[in-house]
């Protein structure tokens, strides 16, 4: 951290600021130049807390220096994480996709669905069975009852399942009949249920939030690491701008970025991403071409009558195609699919 | 509701659509144009789900028409609500003001600060017991602690409490120590919060997510209305823009574009929508001039050693001076504080 | 400016970076804490550029300590600079209103509402002659013959008259005509045109460009001073963002934050700043209780045949009650009009 | 275009407006629902301005149906838009490399790179005479000098030559030098520039605003269409945002959305768009994958000693690697490179 004082600041302000860095246990470099002084704070541990110091007399500007995640951090581990599912693994050469409905909305279309992707090669089955709507009048999902077509279909098709949970009371639940919770772009900065989810010791796919920065997305990671939890997948769903011929806008830096930020894997949905199916192939292309690990891609048997997101998602012929274009550019980067 | 078609729809594609609405139990008005057919849908009842249509084969674009709220909108009550709070109203001339510190830290602090917000002229006392807080090493709150010192300043002082709940299972717990429950930017869109908040049928104050439309933000107001508890207030407190130089961008408009949607009172967090302690003056008289019905106010007898959002918080001192000004501006604007 | 060495960096690569720094005139202060390497760059002059040393080998991060802007800075001039105008100024106690028509489009329109607001009690008369528009197919403006009816409106009712120029070549004609120079917000990066206007030698009116932080404003703003013009005035007028019920977002901590950094007069354009007229009031008000030296507020005798801007532009008799309004705030803050 | 109107809307408001549209020459649609009526404007021609109707007694907003842009539309033009340039096409099967330094800096800098990116496979050498900062303070480019060598690069390795022009006046002296005409994204709004850009009847690639949307874009691309000039690129250069940890959010949606939208090609400029280095690479690559025509890239002998941009572009080995890796995404999607 570097404390930058006001130019004019006097010898007794800042001897006060160096007086309390120091007696919050780190050393002072302090570099007095013509215009103004500038006082370094080293020593290892925890950064400060900006506030505290940013508040005295005198001082202009604090500059952190260190990034304030620490077990989400390359620097940390630097090698990337595995992230071991059920004979598989995320995070080495073989990009992971997972696929299925926004909503489970009834056997039929479940089951559909999920032979579909498996036949078209997804290794997890997506489907939520409670879901976050803006509107209180809108279809809040299938519950328990979700839950349970979404064990049946693992059972059917032998693929895994990943469901969001939306509240830390229902982790317990939704931790029986899945194997991987999801967590919402809405809830990434729900504490209580970051915890929980770090507690529950299952895999967990962390969705950025449409408003959050990539260096608020890895102090929620952390938020689950500090609990020895590190099956965690990050997801890039796309950001809010002012753009808005687009649902979101996906941010494909991010792809690359976090890969030097993190060890974690990192997957894209270009679904949510674009919010149009038309978008989907080409978004989903660009994502593996960037270093994705995986993608999550909405597929439903009869878009038209969706439930929710129907505009975008794919059907399971269009899906199967483009399967066969990411095979390809997979290969085109180094990796298989 | 209207319904663009694709320039070359087919018939059959117009009449699918036609019969799927009429199916929904709405009226169709079409007008044919040279360019392509335009659909409107007439009728009453909630809107109807816009990615169904929109998926249908022809279409080209759905554009709503109604808004998506309804128990929060003019339209709906076109009267002021006054929320009745302990022998005065949010919602009427009066402007209400709450100021206390970020959270609650101790005995002295919170008692000290009480009693210097209440003689300045606010109503309502201010301090986190849970903290939200970005960072899992960052101070989280004091909890119950906390809750019972909000407790005894109330006791002390008269003022009224307002705290943050952060999740639902907390709501029965929060409510019996606090006056007003708080439910913070955050966690806007935690739906089982909302709904949670809604049924307790406490007086509630939402905060705007950093990244959340006026329209999100009233379809949250929705979820609490939706349980019959109308003692709601709604809370601007700064969006996430690309400028740096302060925390968040105070959405100003905000204030009576609020007033003429919805029939609610229209607080607004300078703190917290500026970031700087300096500059929270201004804006909170720009707050009561814009109309705000309240403002909200971090004030800590010691800023330097605050715990949390020091950079932001007021010296009392300040304070006191501060409601001299917003005095003399709410008068000029024809309200009393 | 502070460099941050990368965990790790070899000795070599701290003496490369030193030795570049000092090779460019600057001393170093080395802090080498436990985890990495802290290299202060001081010394006075311009900054440096930091892209040139952040690209060094070893390097993580630089850190800039000094605002990139001087003239403009209230370090550099820590007094409020008055701009003078035809016997009163802009940036003293007297809050300086702008009013008149987006367009100006013919001369009864233009006369009638030049009476109009100078009966009003405004300073300076508005009026676009050449038109930025998004749209080639729209309405360019009068050009000349809009420039001819502007200063025809000066002569018959002593308002001062401000208009904008679009291009360098047209800054000697339009500074013929008018008093003072309107750059849009289109242009507030147009560096022609900003050096043209610095070399003008006449008032300039600069609005902060709609995708623009305030640095950047202020850097535009030094390109004009440096011509040693500073009859400089800067204009907030809404920022865009993620809000759409709004054509903008008025960013109203860009007042106290600007009066802060800067010792220009700041001045507000509501009518962009919302779009919307029923909003134009409360944000007036706002941007004066906020500190600002001026308001700039579109004025048409009939909105609804207005040639642009029309659902922005309050009529004559709403713009004289709203008039009062603003002495009232104005005077609440200690302030005249 | 659609107007609703308010609930309440009187008869004789709902026929005023009525009266106005088929004054303008349209025909109307009316549609009356139980809670409002709803007017659709029929017939061709371009779309009537929204604020004149939108300003009108009753009525409560406009919905625009239409895209604002004709002859950029895929409307207007099914088929792609081929470019000619010398002995070969953008728009086609090929994907075109633009690479070079940001700007030219002296005779051997530029001849090293261009000798550099031609042996690894770009068609186009980019370079700046002209340069827009921010700062006055900064090196502002070589002017013709620097015209006069991107001239003899051109005769030395036959690749076409690229470079911004900044200012109506220049185009004549650019044209002579250049064989494209780059408009930068602080200049994408500049209309007289569009205008003299539109009439040289040179290529021209146009930068996307940093904060423009798509809808901008092609508006700005239709000054230049209206000219008769087609030969026109489109380039994504990445969008300002919230994220800081990048310069800029490249926009990747961007890419399929445009070329559904437009038959012009359409490029991604990953060195603007990311603002490091490092992230150049798989961001092309991600370009590539998502269907772009083409990538511009910047490539410098010396980053650490370039005068702008250092941080961003390619040391000419790294990029003769990124061909590579770029060749094998365009293959993996059907294209050649």
């Amino acid at each position: 951290m570097i404390i930058v004082m006001k130019k004019g600041a006097t010898t007794r302000e800042i001897a006060n600021v160096t007086a309390r860095v120091e007696q919050l246990g780190r050393q002072v470099h302090l570099s007095e130049g013509e215009e103004r002084a500038i006082i370094g704070v080293v020593g290892d541990g925890r950064p400060l807390d900006r506030e505290q110091i940013g508040r005295m007399s005198g001082v202009e500007e604090i500059v952190p220096i260190l990034r304030p995640f620490k077990l989400a951090s390359r620097d940390f581990r630097p090698q990337d994480t595995l992230v071991r599912l059920d004979g598989f693994s995320a995070g080495d050469a073989g990009v992971v996709v997972i696929a299925g409905p926004c909503a489970v909305e009834d056997r039929v279309q479940l089951l559909e669905t999920a032979h579909a992707v498996k036949e078209a090669g997804a290794k997890v089955l997506r489907g939520g069975a409670f879901k976050p709507r803006t509107s209180p009048y809108s279809f809040q999902g299938m519950g328990l009852e979700g839950l349970k077509l979404l064990a049946e279909a693992r059972q059917e098709t032998g693929l895994l399942v990943i469901t969001e949970v939306m509240s830390p009371e229902r982790v317990p639940l939704v931790s029986t009949y899945a194997d991987i919770l999801q967590i919402g772009a809405r809830n990434m900065q729900n504490y209580a249920l970051l915890h929980a989810a770090g507690e529950s010791q299952k895999p967990v796919l962390l969705k950025r939030g449409m408003m959050s920065t990539m260096e608020e997305l890895l102090m929620s990671a952390e938020y689950i690491l500090s609990h020895g939890n590190d099956r965690l997948l990050l997801c890039e769903r796309g950001i809010r701008t002012f753009e808005h011929y687009t649902r979101n806008t996906l941010d494909i830096n991010a792809v690359p970025m976090l890969k030097q930020l993190t060890h974690l894997p990192v997957f894209v949905d270009p679904s949510h991403g674009t919010g149009k199916w038309d978008l989907v192939g080409p978004v989903a292309r660009a994502a593996i071409a960037a270093g994705a690990d995986g993608v999550m891609i909405e597929v439903h048997p009869d878009p038209e009558n969706a439930m929710s997101d129907g505009a975008q998602s794919l059907k399971p012929e269009r899906f199967a195609q483009l399967m066969i274009e990411l095979r390809a550019v997979a290969e085109a980067v180094g990796r298989t699919l």
